[in-house]
């Protein structure tokens, strides 16, 4: 059967059924626009799969109140988050720190001699506005930020990093940086052998972008007054320090981790898949360090540092219905938005560190989850 | 407004409309069973996220033919991973290799002194019948395969491998190690700081996860005849080969990845999300090694290597009625069934890799994008 | 000039001074024994390079008084470990747990396929006691303690773990794995791409030692009365956690570092010259990692762990003359003595982290390195 | 028995041989000026430890010829560097690129919050000028070149690069650091924690080195005849290839190590312990990359790369007197040398790379180090 003959979802779904003797009747349930489907995000559609989405919050950032849209399958996560948001929103909320790091593509050259590839990194060097001039050409969204040269042997390879405004970009990035290999190319007469060399890096967990970040730098911290933590966490911020001091530093270290965290995978792919980001990137995105101080008053300081979060507000999955009904709810669809929904997603991830640290340090993960889960047993 | 307070998702919703002043009519449109969604994978549901399913293939694994269910909002994915799969299928098929290495926990212990550590060090490996009994009580399903201990300090690290069967079995494991960490409590007067102390690892890109494996480890590999390479990939094996060379190896070693690859992790994160798997394990599952060679007739070897791709073909998201139609397409839902869906994925990797490469390799990837893509520029 | 022509260090010097125009006179210096030399340890011997040695301690190791011999040209190195002996002998000295991980060597395969590399894998887990005899033939002091194997694409790579007795015994096991790598060959039709393939892996800085461990894993602790941290240290314990906690975990995690400590290479570095220890084996035995913790009391738990510490006191440099003086200094030359050298060592970086972490949380280092230091200013 | 009550090494001798009922005469035997070891190197001093040094080469670096003074235990070394200075120098040598990056130093800053962090981080970015006049008053011979600041939660790390000519320079970029970090908590009103928070990082193997750089960063190539590889190294372009990629890309990649090379760390030991370097500067200067390529017509390229390699030619051990003859049978020694004598070192390891990796590859490894080794068996 060859299913790219068929023109509609239905079709396909309809030969596919047949030929493999299925009926796919949930498949097919979904009021998302196929015509745009087809066009931007899915070829051979053949239906949708529904997750559920579940709400958490409100959750306190900057003064200002969110219900959290996450979306999983996993029974207990929205619970948990839930109740890491209470503890966060009884002590004034979070506060959250964005910068823009750009998002990044990282093309290969192949050059004859480690020689000529200091005289192609020199020439890079030498003409940034050109690249720049090259890259606004593609897109009148992006404007390039900064360029890392790095050569070894006969390979030369290049960061580009780019501010993509509300969009997650990597496409247009990919463009750009397409244009930009080509006049590099003509300029230097070298031979780009990928545009996209890893060195980017993209989708990979990777120490470049844990050290140098990539997209978005977040950090989100709070104090958690002890009373808090007694009645809502069910434990002692001297606990949950200890907790988090052998799981977060010493367990990590231990296990050579890029992720100094309780599980910032779980906050970060319910979050992403709810609001139409890329799942791909929770690979980067789920990398960071979190901290906590108990203070001298014994109250608890925690903190998340996102060292690579790659999201968009506009573009992408975000345009599809119920993606973008999930950043509606957030009050971060469109245009202006991206830092906001960084900051948001910072904000949800230092509640559910919080929240998991908690029941661990409370020896509550196994109830909760015996409770709420998913009935593995 | 108090969300938890309102018993259906049609009421959460309708409170949070009123109180957000949006309209959510896609979210609401679902088949999925409230109930049990409500039961076992998330609280506080007010509707569902659709997310677009395609279909790649057929692709030939092991002799038999499978259309590959992808889940994504990507435009291109699909596109490409189908392209991979009749390269792939055209030079005769996949062939795979799994290997059960178990579902981890690691918790930690604290101890007096190191020396203490070492006598719980001993205890445990003197007591691994008893604490597999242990585990026996808390399932049916459960069986221990191997315990390591390291010891730093006051802190004692234990990872527990467990047989799950056909289940992710992530709380499965979590219940038994907790029954086994009280029993290690009381029999050694030690305290288990957490149950989970990043000694799994679960859901962080880590080293240990790499290189002792988790879940399953897969191996695919296949030749691809060089005038298929030409026909279908558009580029030459030699081509090929020195785009990998350059990317997954040089680069990656460059940007200190996890990743020798292209882009595991975006196959494994359509594939996750379409079948009902945890999305926070692409963390892990994205990681591993591609490799490739031209062999002396210029055909093309290429294989991949996933060491901790973490599956289960029942419980967890994969009762779901969306994400079980996705397994029955695959004929993995359900029983015995897990090895054969690791082996499909591990197939699935690898046409992506193919694919993805080629594109690069041809100079097509933005091309392809630019047809296919999100419409960001 | 083709210095191999000549037959002597003296000839060789004399023919490198005159046509160098140059004068040698105190490399010329020595009391090494040339012929020993010449045979076993070094090529086209000119003469000797002379570092000072200077003692640190005594350090109380489980009950045992030792003088550390220290090789260095870094001022304020000597004096600051001296210090740390001095803190932690008065505090009744360490504690330590060594334990054998055995002397490691990983040569790679080709294989046809991975089918092949399951085979040979198969093959190689069954004939372990086959493949014991093969080592115990090249050598008497040998005898294989592990075997793992890991197989990618068309490469399999194993990792042989032998016990050494006293010696470092890299000859010795590279020797038995080649005899062992003939075996596999032969028995299974593949070929044996290297005898060593970075699989071991040596003289590298690598998450397999770490997470896995090398030659020997040291663990070593101590409890530092708080009088004591105040009256030597001139700090206080809850300033020496918090240096600890922001350098050695926080600073580690930031920059990507296999060394979660303040100063091992230091340590390790200065006690391998003196007593004649491979070098380039700093790099595996200064990974590690350092934990502290304030007591209820307000005493200071410290402690250290180096999971791959490469020694011997029998064969390699240990034999030559001044380098067997340093092990007679410590009680540590010949037969029967390296576990208890492991052991000092371990001490020795123990009591050198303390010094250094105090320097550094009462902004001492500075005043130490101007005193003490290089002059370089 | 105090051994700090002696004045001089001879009777700190005579104390430790009395109360150890030992004889050190070869300890005892040495040239070095005691006075200027006890002001500068070496506290406590006792005597030298007399290393062999063996002459590599002659080796061709950028067309001139060079004698390479290698100071080791270890059989077969000099021989199998010398080996492939040979296989090198008849092709004409090696060509090498050096970039100066900066010795670095890392202080952590304790903060009140993140939103104080990112004040901090702008001072600091704004102040660089004032940062660069503190430092230029520590010493004449200092100019700060970088400033990268990463702020987590309630840290604040610091990363100065600084130019130290041709001295190594630890000791004067600490200084330096001291002062700025006196400023800067001075005009923030902030704590720093310690002036060296592993943020540099000095002697750890890290991925900030790697993907920074730190001290040198060299680059050095050849192409070796076909013919020469041949005859000198005993085996094949394609043979040396095979191994290098199953050794150095894929054996590095899976056992997670910072070295994709062959063995890198026994060459800079044996460099850096001749000419008075930091031996624990091994730990930085052992990461890099080894890269090979089959030309067209048969001839093997060959590339190394040291990201992070620390050294100098004035200063700390590189005025002892054997230290400084090593430097000057190189031309290396004093003033203005120091990216001569990094280039040399580049040339150096590749020299050893090639003839290891050709060891390897004809499997004449284990004959090798029978012939000249330590005699372990």
């Amino acid at each position: 059967m060859n299913i790219r003959i068929y023109k509609t979802a239905k079709l396909r779904r309809k030969a596919l059924e047949d030929s493999l003797h299925l009926n796919l009747p949930n498949t097919a349930h979904f009021s998302l626009d196929e015509q745009v489907v087809a066009k931007k995000h899915c070829e051979n559609m053949i239906g949708v799969t529904q997750i559920p989405m579940g709400i958490a919050g409100p959750l306190i950032v900057e003064d200002k109140e969110y219900y959290i849209p996450l979306t999983t399958t996993e029974g207990a996560l929205v619970a948990s988050i839930s109740r890491g948001c209470k503890a966060v929103s009884l002590s004034g909320g979070v506060s959250i720190c964005v910068s823009r790091e750009g998002q990044t593509r990282g093309p290969v050259f192949f050059v004859a001699s480690i020689k000529k590839g200091k005289e192609v990194s020199q020439w890079i060097e030498e003409n940034t506005s050109l690249m720049e001039e090259t890259a606004k050409k593609t897109s009148r969204y992006i404007s390039m930020q900064q360029v890392v040269v790095k050569s070894v042997g006969q390979y030369v390879f290049v960061r580009f990093g780019f501010d993509t405004k509300d969009a997650m970009g990597m496409n247009m990035v990919t463009i750009a940086t397409e244009e930009i290999a080509n006049l590099i190319e003509k300029e230097n007469g070298v031979t780009c052998l990928s545009v996209a060399g890893n060195y980017d890096s993209d989708k990979k967990a990777s120490w470049l972008n844990f050290i140098n970040n990539r997209g978005f730098q977040v950090g989100a911290e709070t104090v958690i007054k002890k009373e808090i933590v007694q009645k809502v966490l069910k434990t002692t911020p001297q606990q949950l320090f200890e907790v988090w001091l052998a799981k977060c530093m010493i367990g990590s270290a231990m296990s050579g981790s890029m992720g100094f965290n309780g599980h910032y995978a779980n906050v970060i792919a319910a979050l992403f898949i709810a609001t139409g980001q890329d799942p791909a990137h929770v690979v980067e995105g789920s990398m960071g360090v979190t901290t906590m101080k108990v203070l001298a008053n014994g109250d608890l300081y925690v903190s998340i540092y996102l060292p690579a979060l790659i999201v968009g507000t506009v573009g992408g999955g975000t345009g599809l219905s119920t993606q973008n009904e999930a950043l509606q709810i957030l009050g971060a669809a469109g245009d202006g938005k991206v830092e906001k929904f960084a900051g948001i997603i910072g904000g949800a991830v230092l509640a559910g560190e919080l929240s998991l640290l908690a029941s661990l340090a409370e020896g509550s993960l196994v109830t909760a989850h015996q409770r709420l889960g998913r009935g593995e047993k």
